[in-house]
């Protein structure tokens, strides 16, 4: 009952949203249309489905890009090949090319045939757009943007931004790019600089230091784009090919994505999670792909646990060491989880680098013994109190000492190492720190109870 | 001799850039010059000194809001009272009042001296920005900005904007705010919006639905202002009192920081540490912070110690028990963080609510019952083969399901409840869920042995 209530609000909502759109008056963001929408189609695919026929494709253009893509790839199932090629064409390039591929991961051959419904311009922008590596700068950008040659007047330019954004094939300019008669980039001139000219000056008369220079190749790394908009605070970059010609512009609201995007996948592979399969709605897929997570985990276990079974004979003539064992492992696994987390985010933002790792190495050795000496003192002391076994406090606080600082060490190096080798530092760094942590935890404890006390 | 060299390097590119720059030559960013002089600071203060001392009042306002914390609170130490004032004159408001605060942090006093040697209105400015809270968004914004009333004429509006930025006043204009007699905000219009129009044209003139209406309230949470950049694709957002008075405006660099500056610290607070702390140049400083955390997981440990301590003389009959038992907690530990690290960005990233509590739960339930049953199955085997004692396969299988399936269902609770209490999910959730797996894990794995096996 309560459900159905809540079905009928947010259809009504929605319909009514769409009414005004159609009469111009609406006031709600297309993202909250879109959030909306998700909810309905959590709650009712009958009603989702009927609400989704009736939203006009250019306001369906603007929703379609704020949701997730595992809905992109269903909506084929929901509306027509036709309507969703007119839909793709309202679009930004980046926005349509990315719901082609989405649609083409479900169905390839759907995506064909709303390719082939498209105009050849637009058809040939996606596919270019999507035969670039995920990780290029070129699969980020959008082929709309505002450009003028240095010959042309600025009052011609602005007409022509004028038609275009009437035709709303044009929008979140903030730059207009000079370029020559061969398309090669020139700079860049903000608006901000842009309307302080006269409309009869040329754009030869704005002068040299007004121009921005920035500018990244369509085939590198997405990440150095991202420092760029990070470090010199872009609004806008220009995309050029390897002769320096202007193929298309990555905005900051992109950018945005990108960071928010890398930010989770580095905290998602610290704790041993794949980025990529939890945005998926199949609780199948995410589950696989933790348990082969897990599974790696367990061999790391089954490692840890070979190592205590080489000291079977000492455990069972001093049970305490079972109990207390643990301390030791799980203080050196949270240490080392604190320093390497450190590292890895502070090399992500470019705050340590390879260069610097002796630096980094030293000063997590130094906080790692510090730390290791005085918790191996309140550990000795309370193991001691426990077990009434001076010695027991002992060893206990010695393999503490031992484990932390293999702890800071290996935090601080793994990842850097990883880097070096230019593997993801935040993938698998954690298990092979645990492995670390817990092998020298269980180690130097058992070990040093074998050699003391017995 | 390495370093003599790499310090000369360093200090004949910064002087050059100082010569350049005074002729208007300069193609280096501020940002890159203020790595280049943190890099000198770490090798050599004096030559870091006499750099600082050659570089002019409008750079180094430029150069010194790129700079981290730690260096902007020493910086009185460096240059006189006097320069520093200047240059704080010279910075945007919300980095000039963030500098004179992070003096104020090692220094009250300096900091009053060069409030004083300001003039009256930036003085008012910074004190008024810095007495905003760390959480609200006026503590973020800056009061320059490009302002202009409905009776206005276009033309009038961007002669004032072109004398402010010649005097370096303003700069990353997005929008003209539009505001009535009072001050009271109407809506804000976009360059690329603004420039179509004549400049004869009265603001007055603009139609309606150009006008972006988006706002927030000084007071109100920076997370607020987070999610309207986010959703709606914004480049800046206006500032406003109770009385829809405009205040200043947010840019969407400073967003982007403030973003960074979240998944830091969610991070660090899943790894348990303290992101202010991490950023200070003291070791002693940071390691006192991890300190902190580790002893609370001390405690956590000597829990699950003494759990174990319960069973201490099933363990003596059965030594098999100590070497496999951290299998089964580790195992846990690793599930439940896989969980809680999803659930804790997804509700960060606004993917899950509260409403939604029973649809995650139920998904990280199901995977955990299903990883658990795998993993249960396999571990189960391997005890088996191992030490050919067919009832400790079932203990461990057993243990395995009821831990992995308590690390999922706590895992998604426990920043489920925190966020509903208001604590912030990624501080302690880790701490909590470790408890509950190490605890779990080890009483159901020896209490089922006890019960199965004696």
């Amino acid at each position: 009952m309560e459900d159905i209530n809540k079905i009928n609000d947010i259809k009504n909502l929605l319909l009514n949203s769409i009414e005004e759109y159609k009469d111009g008056t609406s006031d709600i963001h297309p993202y909250d249309l879109a959030k909306e929408l998700e909810k309905l189609r959590d709650l009712d695919d009958k009603e989702y489905e009927y609400v989704c026929k009736r939203i006009p494709s250019d306001l369906f253009a603007e929703i379609l890009c704020e949701m997730p893509s595992y809905i992109q790839e269903e909506i084929a199932e929901v509306i027509s090949d036709k309507k969703i090629a007119t839909i793709t064409s309202k679009m930004d390039s980046d926005d349509a090319s990315e719901l082609i591929y989405n649609i083409s991961q479900k169905d390839e051959e759907i995506a064909q045939t709303i390719l082939s419904k498209l105009d050849d311009e637009d058809k040939q922008i996606i596919e270019k757009l999507n035969s670039y590596d995920d990780h290029e700068a070129g699969s980020y950008m959008q082929s709309e943007l505002f450009s003028a040659t240095l010959d042309e007047d600025i009052g011609t330019a602005i007409k022509r931004l004028k038609s275009l954004k009437e035709e709303e094939l044009l929008d979140n300019i903030f730059h207009v790019f000079l370029i020559d008669k061969d398309k090669k980039l020139i700079g860049a001139v903000g608006l901000e600089e842009l309307i302080l000219f006269d409309r009869q000056q040329h754009f030869r008369e704005i002068p040299q230091d007004k121009l921005i220079n920035y500018s990244c190749n369509h085939k590198s790394d997405i990440s150095d784009a991202v420092e760029m908009f990070t470090h010199y605070n872009l609004s806008a970059l220009a995309v050029v090919d390897e002769e320096n010609r202007l193929l298309g512009r990555i905005t900051h609201d992109d950018i945005h994505d990108v960071i928010q995007d890398q930010d989770t996948k580095q905290l998602y592979s610290l704790a041993g999670v794949n980025d990529d399969a939890e945005n998926e709605e199949s609780v199948y897929l995410i589950g696989r792909k933790r348990a082969i997570w897990l599974g790696i985990n367990l061999v790391t276990a089954i490692l840890a646990s070979i190592v205590i079974g080489f000291f079977d004979t000492t455990i069972q003539s001093l049970v305490a060491l079972a109990v207390l064992m643990p301390i030791v492992a799980s203080m050196g696994g949270n240490a080392g989880t604190q320093t390497l987390t450190v590292t890895v985010r502070q090399m992500a933002l470019g705050e340590i680098s390879y260069q610097d790792a002796k630096k980094t190495i030293n000063k997590e050795v130094i906080i790692s013994l510090v730390n290791g000496l005085i918790f191996a003192f309140i550990i000795g002391i309370i193991a001691f109190i426990w077990f009434k076994i001076p010695l027991l406090g002992l060893v206990i606080a010695l393999s503490m000492v031992i484990n932390l600082l293999s702890a800071g060490f290996f935090g601080a190096v793994i990842p850097i190492l990883l880097e070096k080798f230019e593997i993801d530092p935040a993938i698998g760094s954690t298990v092979i720190l645990t492995t670390v942590t817990d092998v020298v935890g269980f180690f130097s404890f058992l070990g040093l109870a074998t050699l003391i006390l017995l």
